[in-house]
This record gives C-alpha cells, sequence and structure tokens, in this order.
C-alpha cells in the first residue's frame, strides 16, 4: 500500500446525500418493522444491486460481474498499470435486518466516488467499488460468501453448490434473479478499506466517532451434547443423579468467566436446548453452543484448552457424559498496519473523537485482510444493536466515517 | 387405627395371581412401546374402571362412585358400625406410563381381596378398595385430584371444573365416558394403606425389596424469568453484556449445590427456554423451574431463603433483571407412626429386606394423610424408571409389597 500522504483538507464529503442514498436504498426490501430484508440473491437483492449499478453508472464507473455475482464498479485512474484501491462492503440484509449493517460501508463508496466526481479529481490509480454478493449467509451458509471466493478463502465451485433449505444452489438463485457472470473472481487491488456500523456497544459508551480497526478476533465454535439419565425429581437421591443441566450450566458459568479473564476476549454461550424440559424430570440431555473469541490466537487456544478442561470436570462432577464438537476455527486477522495508521492519521486530523477498537464480528475486510493491506473503519451504532429492524446511526457519524474512508482511498491511490 | 396385632403367617397372596391381574390391566390403553397410555377420564380409562368394577364385583364387593368418580370398592366386614379400612391408588397413568405406577397398588388391594375370599375371611370391620380419579393431573391438573377432594384439600366444584386444553371440564368428561357419581364425597375409614412402586432408585441400589414409607416430602416450585440483553456475542464486550443465560446457569449451579447439602432433600431445575437461541447472539431471557424438596418444611424453608439469595446475586452479578415466583407449595407429609410400625413390622415378620424411606413423590397417600392414619408400602422399580414405557418391577418384589398391604390392612381391619 501506499504511504500515508497528506490530503487536500478541502475535499469533503456530503453526509446529507450520504444519509438520503442510504434511506433511498433502504426502501428497497423495507419491512414495516422500520428495517430492511433483502437477503442474498433474492429479488430484493436484485433491486439493490440494480440500483447499486444506475448510481456508479452516473459517476463514470464501469461494472463488472464476477463469477460469485460481487459487483465491481471502476473508476479508472490516470496510471492505468497500478493496481486499483478498493473500497466496499456488502448490500445484502438479515431477513430483520436494519438499514446500515452492509449498505453503509457500500452508500460511503459511493459517496465517495461522488465526492471525486465532484471535484472533477481524477487519481493516479483507478478507484474500485465492490459490492460483495451474500456478506450475511442467512439463506447460503457460509457468510462472507463473495469475498471469501474472491480472496481464494473458498472455492468457487463450492460457493456456486451451496443449496437453501429448498435445495436450490447460489448458481441457481443467480441465474433466477438475472445476475449474469462476466468474468473470473480475481484481482489484486492494491489495498482495501470498508467502513461499517460496529454493530457493538463500545464507541457509543466511550464517546468516540471513528473506530480505528486494529484487528478482527479469531473465534471457535464448538457444539457439546451432555448426555445424563432422566429421572424422577422428587424420587431420586442428589447422589444418584446424572443430570445433563447441572452439567451444563456448571460449564456456561466456566465459560463466562474464562471470557471475562481474558479481556479484549468474549465467551458466549447462546443456544441451549434442554430436554425433555419437563419441570419435575431431571434433564436426560443438553446440546448447547460455546464459542470464544479472542484478537491473539494463542490466548484464544489457552481459553480454549480451559474451557475443554472444565466441561470435562462438570461433566464428571455429575456424573454425566459429554461430546464436544469445534465446528468452526478462525484465525485472528490483524488489519495491516499502514492502512489502521491511515486511517487513525485521518480521524486525528479531521478532528474526530476516534479510539482502537477491535472487530468482534467477522466481515469482508476480514476475507479481504489475508490477500491484500487492507482495513476497516467503524462508526457508532445505537445501544450497539445490529442484525435487528431497530439498527440506527446518526447522520453525522455516518458522515465522520465516510470522510476517513474517502481520505484513506485517496492517500492510497494518490500514487 | 387399630394396635399391631399378630397375624396368621398362613394368610398368603397369591403373587401369579397379582402379576396376571397387573398384566391384564396393561393391555388396556397399551402403548406400541410396551407401556400404558390410560389418562384419566378418556375411553381407555373408563374400560379400566369398568374390569375394576367386574373383577371386585366377583369378590363379593358393592361399588359405589363418589361424586369426582372415585371407584369405591367394599368388602362388608362382621361389624357394620365400626370404621372400614382403606387401601387403594389410581388407574389412570401418564401420556407414555408404565405398567406400574397407580395399577400395581389398586391390583395388590384387589389381590388382597381374593386372598380373603380365598380363605372364607370375614374381618371385624368392612374392607375398601379405592381407585382414586385423576391421581396423574396429565389432562386435568393438578394431580391427586380424586384423593384431595375426598380429603377436602380441593373443593368438589373446583375439581369439576377443571378444563382440559380444549375447555372441556371434568364433569362432562365424566358424563362422557359414562361415569355416574352415585354420591358425595366423603367418608371416614379407619385407615389408609398404598402400595407403590418407588419410583427412584433407592431401594433396588441398597438391595431392599420394602420401603417402609415414612413421610412425603414438602415442595416447593418456582419460575423464573431472566432478562437480560440481547446482543452481538463478537462485538459486546463481557462487561457491557447483561447475559440472562450466564445468570441463570449460576442460579442452576447453586440449586444444586443447595441440594447435595441437605439430605435427604433435593433441588431440580427441570425446564428452561432460551430465547432467542442462537449461537452468536447474547441471550436475553430465560424461562426456567426449580424446585426443591425436604421431608422437613423447616430445612426446605431454609433451602428457599438460600435459593432465593443465590438467584439475586446471579442476576446481579450479570446485570440482569429476575423474576421469580411461588408456583406450588406442599408441606412435608409424614405417615402415621402406627401405620408405619405395622409396616415395618409386618415386613420383617416376613422376612424381607426393608428399610425406612422417604417419597419423594407426591401420592393419594399424601392426601389422606391429611385426615386419617395413613401408611405406604415402596417395592422397588428398575433403575428407578416410572413415568415411562420401560418402567418394571420384579413379580417377586410386587408379591412382597402385596403381602405386606394384606398383613398390615388384616391387622387393621380384625377389630
Amino acid at each position: 500500500m501506499a504511504d500515508s500522504v497528506q490530503v487536500r483538507p478541502a475535499l469533503k464529503v456530503n453526509g446529507e446525500r450520504l444519509w438520503s442514498s442510504i434511506m433511498s436504498l433502504a426502501r428497497i426490501g423495507a419491512t414495516p418493522g422500520g428495517g430492511v430484508n433483502r437477503q442474498a440473491l433474492t429479488e430484493a437483492d436484485a433491486r439493490g444491486r440494480s440500483q447499486f449499478i444506475e448510481w456508479c453508472e452516473a459517476v463514470g464507473c464501469t461494472i463488472r460481474v464476477d463469477a460469485i455475482g460481487n459487483l465491481i464498479a471502476r473508476l479508472p485512474g490516470r496510471d492505468s498499470h497500478l493496481p486499483a484501491v478498493m473500497m466496499g462492503s456488502h448490500l445484502d440484509t438479515q431477513p430483520t435486518g436494519g438499514k446500515f449493517d452492509g449498505a453503509y460501508g457500500v452508500m460511503a463508496g459511493l459517496e465517495v466516488l461522488r465526492t471525486l466526481q465532484d471535484a472533477c479529481l481524477r487519481p493516479a490509480r483507478a478507484i474500485e467499488l465492490v459490492a460483495w454478493t451474500n456478506e450475511e449467509g442467512v439463506r447460503f451458509a457460509p457468510s462472507m460468501m463473495g469475498s471469501s471466493v474472491y480472496a481464494g478463502l473458498m472455492r468457487l465451485e463450492d460457493a456456486l453448490s451451496v443449496r437453501d433449505v429448498d435445495g436450490v444452489t447460489v448458481r441457481r438463485a443467480m441465474a433466477d434473479i438475472g445476475v449474469h457472470p462476466q468474468g473470473e473472481v480475481s484481482g489484486s487491488p492494491a489495498a482495501y478499506f470498508e467502513a461499517h456500523i460496529e454493530q457493538g456497544p463500545v464507541l457509543e459508551a466511550e464517546g468516540k466517532t471513528i473506530g480505528v480497526v486494529t484487528a478482527a478476533q479469531g473465534q471457535c465454535w464448538f457444539r457439546l451434547v451432555f448426555h445424563g439419565r432422566a429421572a424422577h425429581a422428587g424420587s431420586t437421591p442428589m447422589s444418584m443423579r446424572a443430570d445433563a443441566l447441572a452439567a451444563a450450566a456448571m460449564a456456561v458459568t466456566s465459560l463466562n468467566s474464562i471470557g471475562r479473564q481474558y479481556p479484549p476476549g468474549c465467551a458466549t454461550s447462546g443456544r441451549m436446548i434442554v430436554s425433555p424440559n419437563s419441570p419435575n424430570v431431571i434433564p436426560e440431555n443438553i446440546v448447547m453452543t460455546a464459542e470464544m473469541r479472542h484478537p491473539d490466537d494463542a490466548v484464544r487456544l489457552t481459553m480454549e484448552e480451559q474451557f475443554r478442561a472444565a466441561v470435562q470436570a462438570a461433566a464428571w462432577g455429575h456424573g454425566v457424559r459429554v461430546e464436544i464438537e469445534k465446528v468452526l476455527e478462525q484465525p485472528a486477522a490483524p488489519f495491516d498496519a499502514a492502512c489502521v495508521e491511515q486511517i487513525r492519521q485521518s480521524a486525528e486530523r479531521r478532528g474526530y473523537a476516534c479510539m482502537d477498537i477491535v472487530s468482534g464480528a467477522a466481515h469482508d475486510a476480514v476475507a479481504m485482510s489475508r490477500i491484500v493491506p487492507a482495513g476497516m473503519i467503524f462508526v457508532p451504532c445505537a445501544a450497539g444493536i445490529s442484525h435487528n429492524e431497530l439498527e440506527s446511526a446518526e447522520p453525522g457519524d455516518l458522515e465522520a466515517g465516510c470522510q476517513v474512508l474517502c481520505d484513506c482511498v485517496l492517500a492510497a491511490s494518490a500514487q
């Protein structure tokens, strides 16, 4: 990536125009509850894609649709031999998603392109704005599909063959909504920047406008099954029980304290299913999930070891058998030091209150960070609420994030 | 109740005949899984009632159906001025119940009557064999309905007005299956004896044939709701969470250790419902049950106090709000000392390995113990499994329990 350079302070994004395009996009797939349902490769997604193409063409971009349906709008640079600088995010949402998750990063990129057009500025490098296919992974798992294929983390053929619950493949769904690929999934941009709402409560609580994302936490997910023995809760002495819930509860308690022990890591059990789930029957089986995240993979492995030991102790203490299966493991993704520094400097120069932050959630930028220098800009969202129709963000914060994105992209594309 | 008297050792129940009548009754409402579905006031229950009446009439009993549908078969005694001695249990089952829970006690009583008939023996007092209506409380709550009305613990009108999920009342269901009451619900027997499978694992584990039931544990049931805050499991720092499951898990762990702290009491959380129950969302709400039992009510109240304090501490520690509601409270029921002694002496005289035991479950005998001297005889069931199609008991053990019942009823009815 290019070295940090001084950016003309005059180049100013238009916050009202940005807000207006976010609100306009949010009408596509709008839900009665004030949110958005624009799941990947649905008819609503198709309309969102058309709108994106129309807007990007209006600022002089050419559009390429790659083999997994990623939309890449390109504004040519002065020197066609230099690799482009890329920015973007995703247009797809959760079924009861909000107006900002993903959409903000794409609309912020669009606002950067419009600002360049207004200023009649043509940087040395081409600038690409990408709308990644299927970041949310709702209808078609896994999440971050388009960016993972682009980054070589998932095979194209595997992604195209993924089926939804009705057996429809990604390939079929793309054809059904008129997404016609024009080329391979590939590219080697000089750098990648993504603006996104935080989806957590930290920036708001700390009173900061810009989160300088230094890394994405590594994570591992587990599925546990505790096998106890159902028995009458009144006539089975405590000493003769195999109470699966008592064992699982100890495991949850240990998991929580392990999470607290290693900040900024976290540890969560989000799902638990008890059977037979009757008030006066000692629980026989518990199926539960556990996940641990930490920006340092070595620490995360320590957390995992402690958890596994605690689970075995809990099961042993209650005469219960336990199975533990790791169902997902993603290493931590530190963002590129120069990109991070570029974001921090831009925020400080503009006078935005900023802080370093670790992303707990995964993003397209995490996939991109595996192959190119990448950076992420967070802005606050109200009460940290996301994946929810109530998702909300302040126009001023959105403008600030967009301004930092603009400064970084301009700096990176200047030479 | 009459003082303990020497029983003619010659009067011997017929174990094979007892087994045969249990197996015969089990065909009424038999399930493919080898169990019985003969829920109260269903068509299967009606057939079970008819069979009971037929068998009792065959040994010279008159039958009375009281206003809540209890079937009372009466074998007259030599002195019609003396109160009768009563024995019994229930014919209704759980939806996937077994062959022995309830049915055993009624068939054991029938075997006592047949043994008297074989011996041409007519005691001083009348002997009554009762099949209580709706002990299980599956379709119509609460459980022990017939015996509770008989004992004055529940108003007849309240019981008759209870509705099932389809809105059908007990009164209507009785009429539908042809149960026609012939009189009020009342009676003042001299004593009440009930034989029952243990429904727990203690007798089998201790190698005993007869459990001399000294008391039924008191119990209290609670419904708890933990109100946390749903949030992204990756982007919400541990210190900013309100994790309802983490709080509930601590409460379950405390409940379990309180149970272990006060033997022979027990404490159980049998049901827990987590929402939204998604692997990477911090749980927002937990609904869970908790119950505590102990034969000493003062100790049970201490357990309850400790649990309430632990629940508040768990909620406070996790920034979660909790509601706790007591939904049931039943005081402990010590059985009549003379009845208990009668059972113990009978078991010892017959050479059966026996032990004192506390009933963790409630039974019709618990209701009866509130108004008359009452005693209960437990026999082992395989692995303590009950309320289950796999419920199983040994013919020899069932015969032994029936023999003790016979001895006790004869002793109590001799003068």
